[in-house]
């Protein structure tokens, strides 16, 4: 299920520039960056209630070097928190949405994430997020078994 | 003070089909359509936490229409509620924004609202929005005075 507006994506060019002209902006700074390495882009996190994420190419050629080539710089994705990202993807396809992952990957800020295609969404590139849950440790006293 | 995200705006081109669509993705109907006249657009809104906000056009020169032909559909713009729309403003001028609005102006969804010029935010739209407040009713008695 789609719980909330997680974030909201902005392409940037220049993340320094976009950082200090958010911060006048919104009246705070970024309280974190991110590289995603998958991804050739560097995040920079803003919180106002929900995220803002400037978003910007680490490469040449990286997805938001293209994109900003492609449409300028401006309102990338929106993502939405979804509570199981498997079952809202199964569902998403059963209604007939493209998806871009066949299977979640890592997102920043420590979320598993999939990606909705823009053809299927009235132009809008959509993001199911998740928290990636820490996985229980067992812990085994030495020299038992 | 910009205090969250009140709603994000996406430009379509058929409200019907995309209602449709919108309610199969985010899995509730919208809660309302209202029309604001002075912007040529039909608006319906859908509740996830926040609000998404689809405007089509209702007129074929209309700010929407022009801005699907150039742009297609997709993300239109982002609101911002503040507490003070003129103070926000002020502020914003000093910072070196330029708003698109001398001053404030009806919006839909019972609002007052001012955009910023893209140019000035790495082009995002940014709309500020401030709920309009009830003016007090002074009751006078009949035959008073």
């Amino acid at each position: 299920m789609i719980k909330k507006i997680e974030h909201i994506g902005i392409a940037v060019k220049d993340l320094a520039q976009a950082e200090a002209l958010y911060t006048r902006l919104l009246g705070c700074g970024p309280y974190k960056q991110e590289r995603v390495d998958s991804e050739n882009v560097i995040t920079s996190f803003f919180d106002v209630g929900q995220k803002i994420e400037l978003l910007a190419s680490t490469c040449e050629d990286g997805v938001i070097a293209r994109y900003i080539e492609k449409r300028g710089e401006g309102i990338h994705h929106i993502a939405f928190d979804v509570d199981d990202i498997e079952a809202e993807m199964e569902r998403l396809k059963a209604e007939g949405f493209v998806l871009l992952n066949d299977s979640p990957k890592r997102g920043a800020d420590n979320k598993l994430v999939c990606f909705v295609h823009p053809k299927t969404t009235n132009g809008v590139l959509l993001e199911l997020c998740m928290d990636i849950k820490p996985i229980p440790v067992e812990i085994s006293m030495a020299g038992e078994g």
